[in-house]
C-alpha cells in the first residue's frame, strides 16, 4: 500500500510545476454550516483541477523512451487536460479518449493543453475498447486517471498542503469518484495527523464507492445520472482497499443538494467551482450535527464548468 | 482637493473591519493580453465590493447623535449593501433608495446586511426625489455613494494596498461611474508612484465621464443601457475635478467587449466578477498596443452577480 514517503517524494517532484493553491475561509458559510470551514482551492490549480498533481508526478517518472511512444488515457475531462499539460511540458504527445457528451469547456481545455481527442460512447465498455485499440495500434503508454500509485501519491499532495497550512483541522471532506483524490487524501491526512476524520462525498446518483464500502466488495455504478461530470467513474482496484481501510465514512447527497451548495459557493465566496467540488459542502450541510463546531477542510477539486450550461 | 494623508488616515480607520484583498495573476490572460496583469480582487471584499471601504470610512466618522438619526442613501446595490453593513456594525439603521430594476441578488445583499429598501424609478430624478423626501421626513443623514471626500478617501485604499504589494506596477486601470473609485485610485497611485499611468474604463453606453473629460465640463449620460449595473451613475462635482486633473485617459468599450472579458475572467481565473469589474480587462484588450509588455494593475471592483441572469 502507498506510503506517506511516496507522497513526500511526489510533492518534491511536482512542486516546481504546480501551484500551491490558497486555502479560503468564508464567514457567511461558517455561519450557515455551524462549522469552521477551510476550502483548499484546487479550482485555481494549473489546468483548473487537482489532476495536474498526479499527472505530473507520473509523467515526470516516464523514461524518454516511454515518452516517445506517446501517452494515452481515457478521461471525462480534467485528467485529460492535466495529462496533456504535463506531457506537453516534456515535449510529448497525448491522446485522450473522451465520452461524446463531455462539456465543451473540458474538450477545449484538453485541446488548449495540446491533447488529441478520440471520441467514445459515454459508457465504460466503449471507453475501454477505444482506449485499448489505441494502445495496441500505437504502443502508447497508458496513464490511468486514478488506479495507479503514482497518481494517488500526486493527488495526496493537496491534503498535505492543506494540513501543513492548517494543522489544527479536525476533519477533511474530499469528493470520491474513482478514488484517486480520496485515497491520496487518506494517506496524507491519517499519517500527518493520527485521529483526524476523513470523509468522502459522493452523488447518490453514482454511489458505487458508498455501496462498495458497505458490501465490502467493489460494486458497479447503477446510474451515472449526476451533474457531477467528474464523479461518474468506477472505484478502482488500487484505490478501494485504501479507502476501505482508512475512511471514516462516505456521505451521499442528492443532485438538488449539490446544485444548492454550488450556488452558495459561487454567490458567497465569488469563486467558480465544479459541481464535483461543491459536493463537499453539500455533505457538510447534510450532516450538520456531525461537523458542528469542528474545523473542517474541504477539497474543492476543480473549477472547469461550461458557463453556457449552468444548472441555475 | 483630497490629500494622500486623508487616504492614509482612512486606511488606519477601516483596516480592522475590511479585508486586505488578494492580488491574483493569471498566465493565460497575460499571454492573451501581452501585458503582465495584477488583479486586485475587491470581489472578495466584505459585502462583495470595494464600496465597504468608503462606507466604513464615512460611518466611523459620524457622531452617535448623527447615527441615531438614521442613515440614508441612493444606490444601485453595492454601496447600499456596504453602507448597511457599516451602519449595522455600529448598531444604526440604514434606508436605501433603489431603482426597481435592481438585480435581485443586490436587493438580497442590502437586506442581508440590515438595510431597509425604498423603491424608486430607474432614473436620476426619481432617485433624488425619493431620497430627499426620506431625508426631509426622517432627518436621516445622507451618505452619498461617491460625491464625498470621506468616500473617495476610503475607495483610494484599494489602490494603496495594490501598490504597497506591487510597487513595480507601471499602469493601473479602474472602472469609472460616479468617479469615487477612480478619483481615490488617482489620489493614491499618483502620490505613491509619480509617473504611474492611471486609466478609467467606462461603458460606451454610459460614457458621461469620457465626454465630460473631453468637453471640460460635466456631461449627463445620454443612455445607461449597459450590462454594468454598477456603472450607470453620473460623474460627481467632487470626483470630476480630481479625474480631470490627474487621469491619463478614459477608455470606452462596447457591451460585447465587456461580456467577452467577463467570461474570460470567469473561465480562466475561476473567480466571479461583475460586468462592472470585467470592464478593466476589456479596456486592456481593446488597447493592447498601449499596455504591451507593461505591468498593469486592474481593480476588480466587485462580484455581486445575479447567477440566474448571466449574459452567456
Amino acid at each position: 500500500m502507498l506510503s506517506y514517503k511516496e507522497i513526500q517524494e511526489a510533492h518534491d517532484r511536482i512542486r516546481p510545476t504546480i501551484h500551491r493553491t490558497p486555502v479560503l475561509k468564508n464567514s457567511s458559510l461558517n455561519e450557515l454550516s455551524g462549522a469552521e470551514l477551510y476550502f483548499k482551492c484546487e479550482n485555481f490549480q494549473k489546468a483548473g483541477s487537482f489532476k495536474i498533481r498526479g499527472a505530473t508526478n507520473t509523467v515526470l517518472q516516464l523514461t524518454q523512451k516511454e515518452l516517445d511512444r506517446g501517452v494515452a488515457t481515457a478521461s471525462s475531462g480534467n485528467h485529460g487536460a492535466a495529462l496533456s499539460m504535463a506531457v506537453s511540458n516534456r515535449g510529448g504527445n497525448t491522446t485522450v479518449v473522451m465520452p461524446n457528451n463531455t462539456p465543451k469547456m473540458k474538450v477545449d481545455n484538453v485541446e488548449r493543453n495540446g491533447g488529441k481527442i478520440v471520441w467514445c460512447k459515454p459508457v465504460q465498455e466503449s471507453r475501454e475498447k477505444v482506449l485499448s485499440e489505441i494502445i495496441q495500434k500505437t504502443g502508447a503508454i497508458l496513464v490511468h486517471p486514478y488506479n495507479d500509485e503514482r497518481i494517488i501519491a500526486g493527488q495526496g499532495t493537496a491534503a498535505k498542503e492543506l494540513l501543513e497550512d492548517y494543522p489544527e483541522l479536525q476533519m477533511v471532506v474530499s469528493p470520491v469518484s474513482g478514488g484517486g483524490l480520496l485515497s491520496g487524501t487518506l494517506c496524507s491526512a491519517k499519517e500527518m495527523k493520527p485521529g483526524i476524520l476523513v470523509y468522502g462525498a459522493e452523488p447518490a446518483e453514482a454511489d458505487d464507492a458508498y455501496r462498495s464500502l458497505h458490501s465490502g466488495e467493489i460494486q458497479a455504478n447503477e446510474t451515472t445520472n449526476t451533474i457531477c461530470d467528474g464523479l461518474r467513474a468506477q472505484i478502482g482496484t488500487i484505490t478501494f482497499p485504501i479507502i476501505q481501510e482508512k475512511v471514516d465514512g462516505i456521505i451521499t447527497v442528492t443532485e438538488q443538494e449539490i446544485i444548492h451548495s454550488m450556488r452558495l459557493i459561487w454567490e458567497r465566496m465569488k469563486i467558480i467551482v465544479e459541481p464535483s467540488s461543491a459536493i463537499t459542502l453539500s455533505a457538510i450541510l447534510k450532516r450538520k450535527a456531525m461537523f458542528q463546531g469542528k474545523k473542517v477542510g474541504l477539497i474543492l477539486s476543480g473549477g472547469n464548468v461550461d458557463l453556457g450550461e449552468l444548472p441555475f
